[in-house]
């Protein structure tokens, strides 16, 4: 599907039934509010779906991988070649969002962005490789405009392929990419405005001077590139990562199918900044797994009016946290459809 | 169990293989402690079960039942009638703990310590009703000396029964009983030292002038019966609520069993302060679900030195943020388990 079309079928999840899952959940046998975020998540699910029973049927993670030429400046506390290493974890099924996805009965599938390793014909791997790796964009553009549609396109494909493979109610968007907080940060600072500073953290642990050159780093590039904030195509190309644009690609394909996306981490949340630069009502289909370290997710979030679930100080990315979250989303919904009300439990309500 | 046989057999959770644990965690596929909360809680597991590969065979979840002679004087949004009907609820599988625990495949134990209702032979009910309810301790003390030995011991006994009949790896702790709020608030002002006033929350609804009442009833009974704040018994006897005695006994089990126990809101939180009271080692095996609204809690967490694992704004009690958490712990071991090390997966370390 190209993006035009892509975006052409995304809508606002409406609020037709509003008024009636308001009324659901506040006559639940418990006090009226009283079941917190989860009562958000369930009206949200309900608006999603269109409907007072809402269900997720199949859960699905996508991890997009990519590398990044910018990790030529030393942004990074890990080398690039552990790109195409954790790959190769991801398909053994050894790492952190393989253990959380089995263990939450999530489906998993990892996806060559634009990793710059051949992986020939490596088993379960879904090929969508733009290129190896970006540009490094302190000195030029991150990739070409073509590039940037099909990376976005691509991210689009990996959706649709796999959902008419399998249908599922659910998908988190995880990451891999050394290099890739750097390009998450630039273009969280283009689009929200935002200084360097104020949106870049330690990434994979780099130590302050390490952080001060990544700043930098980030600055330099802005001003020599000057993505347009309102042009998500523009900031694709000039700044970002494949794998983000993979993500961006992936939350357009599942808000034009009316299929919630959980948000990971920063980078994931970066890819979401993008989709939403492209067409606002994504808002609707998107939840926010967990409040990164990374200080730039919180500025992207609010952008786009999406709270964090958890605050576990994850700041490992793969999709962790969107694995401990779907089982949250999903308790949620159990509670909109399966809890009784005071009239047919015979509890007495609130005077 | 004599409550003081059971205090006898707690001990601390141990840090023999303190070292190694850390040390496989800090060697996996990750960034060093990019996991965040999920290796605290990995770690705290490893220690509890002396064990480099921490596991939870089942999980179990005892929701404790009892009404409260204060709601005499205006304390609580809901009539007293609703504690009855709400345990009618959960054996009907009807309320928001029931829908949790069977989505998180949780095993559920109803308990009656003291509802002011005859349930007969309600089905599935485990009934260790000390009395029908505790008295108005604004006039005299909540129980006798007696009543509250028995209702520890009972809360002990519902621990040991369910686990000799079918062992778990972890257990979480909830209650039901209308004016409960107003009972540990007072349990947790007088042990933490602090006032009505900052331990003092809306429970299940009541407005500004409710509030200021509930602080003025439970400044003007602490007054009255001046519990002692290093004598646990005097606390049960003086302020208590029979389930949140049996709460505590269910802890001061659990930990002689080394079986991790599962805090959820404020209620549960306030009986674990008096297990706590009893032997502070029990702070090893408890895990705290999520920050209550009620503010008090975060005192009596401080004092036992655990942090919450959610924020969702809960406010209903019953165990339902722990049903929350349980999966969430249990994938914390699944990490320490299953991950793969640096080594193991040929992934390159930070320099």
């Amino acid at each position: 599907m190209k993006l035009n079309e892509c975006l052409s079928k995304i809508s606002p999840a409406g609020a037709v039934l509003a008024e009636k899952a308001k009324h659901k959940i506040d006559f639940k046998t418990k006090p009226v509010g009283s079941l917190g975020v989860l009562e958000d998540i369930a009206l949200k699910m309900s608006s999603i779906q269109n409907s007072l029973d809402p269900v997720i049927n199949g859960r699905r993670m996508f991890v997009f991988a990519g590398d990044h030429g910018i990790t030529a400046e030393g942004v990074s506390a890990f080398p690039a070649a552990v790109t195409p290493q954790m790959v190769m974890n991801f398909l053994a099924g050894g790492a952190a969002i393989n253990v959380l996805c089995r263990h939450a009965g999530i489906d998993i599938g990892i996806v060559d962005m634009g990793v710059n390793f051949d992986f020939k014909s490596a088993h379960g791997l879904i090929d969508r490789k733009v290129a190896k790796g970006t540009k490094n964009f302190l000195r030029e553009n991150a990739m070409s405009e073509v590039e940037a549609a099909r990376a976005i396109e691509n991210g689009i494909a990996v959706f649709i392929d796999a959902y008419n493979a399998k249908k599922f109610g659910i998908v988190g968007v995880g990451d891999m990419g050394i290099g890739n907080t750097t390009s998450a940060s630039a273009i969280i600072a283009t689009i929200t405005g935002a200084s360097a500073a104020d949106v870049t953290g330690r990434g994979t642990g780099i130590d302050d001077k390490g952080l001060s050159n990544k700043i930098d780093i980030i600055e330099r590039s802005l001003s020599e590139r000057s993505p347009d904030p309102k042009n998500a195509l523009d900031v694709l190309m000039k700044v970002c990562g494949f794998e983000i644009a993979g993500i961006a690609g992936c939350v357009l394909a599942a808000a034009a199918h009316r299929v919630p996306v959980v948000l990971d981490g920063i980078i994931s949340t970066a890819g979401g900044l993008i989709a939403h630069t492209f067409n606002p009502s994504v808002s609707d289909y998107l939840f926010c797994a967990h409040r990164s370290v990374e200080k730039g997710q919180t500025l992207a979030l609010k952008k786009m009016g999406v709270s964090p679930l958890l605050d576990f100080s994850l700041r490992l990315g793969e999709g962790t946290g969107a694995a401990l979250a779907i089982p949250i989303i999903d308790a949620a919904c159990a509670i909109m459809r399966d809890m009784a009300s005071f009239e047919s439990a015979g509890v007495t309500n609130k005077e």
